[in-house]
């Protein structure tokens, strides 16, 4: 979950009214997502429920130079998406209550990440 | 299909030459995603597919307290989406001739639901 | 791979310090993602992977009248999506090293599609 972080390196979203925060991802291989910020077993079963859908080791599968989770970190990562839009009203993000940003990591060992934010609005 | 009272409620959009429209859903189990905007069965089918391939009652979600419907709702909410951005040109949502914003409801009951709609442009 | 076009089409993206720049895909059969931009066994998976999991000749379908590859490219087209946006910085899009814009055609005989291409920032 990182709705605080986004907020934290990007503090001028205070200063905006009516506007739009985009957090992307600079990575084919995780992904964001916005999802329920409460119960973390929701968090477990997104991971339970990707692995069941986007089997290892298809035997189909052509790319594998990374090993057996590099297709599927690739497929997970198109399927929730690169990027997340948040709308900003009176200077914060306007999430819904139970709304937070998960930051999706499908390499089994996957470094550091890079995101980019971007704001804008009056 | 909500793409005429996204219209209605931000009128401000025939004022934009070239812009953007943003439709945000500030919930984790109803997402928004578009499609085919003439064919209903395009929709039931739709809501067949996601049933079939998010299934309820996988005996390996935790995250069930709200029911069976639960998880697959959240699943469901990231596989389309919280947000849909359209670009704005002379005044009008530059949709093609098929498209429409779905709004999909992953809840068997999943009462009102709230969004935010955000255009700029100039 | 469109990424090289995109910038072609829109050559003012050179002049935005800090902006973003969204690529939209005017039909329901076909979609864009972004994703690994090397190797194009990357693509041929992607291709594999979405024609095991959203099958044709389900019988429960009831939109087919195009034919067997009517309905699944419409469900692909919403779990890829219809848009992505990638942030602009110092002239650029500020994209990873790998990542590279798919246009996604999920039809057998699609042929030509419309992209709309919008870039704001300053």
């Amino acid at each position: 979950m990182i709705t605080g972080e986004v907020i934290h390196v990007l503090p001028q979203i205070s200063e905006i009214k009516t506007g739009i925060c985009q957090v992307f991802i600079q990575h084919t291989s995780a992904s964001l997502t916005i999802n329920e910020n409460a119960d973390p077993t929701v968090r477990k079963d997104f991971e339970m429920y990707f692995n069941k859908t986007v089997r290892e080791n298809d035997p189909d599968y052509q790319h594998d130079y990374e090993g057996s989770d590099d297709m599927p970190a690739h497929l997970k990562a198109s399927l929730l998406g690169s990027s997340v839009m948040i709308p900003i009203r009176n200077g914060k993000l306007f999430l819904g209550i139970w709304q937070g940003i998960y930051l999706c990591e499908h390499r089994d060992h996957g470094g550091s990440r890079n995101l980019v934010v971007t704001a804008w609005g009056e």
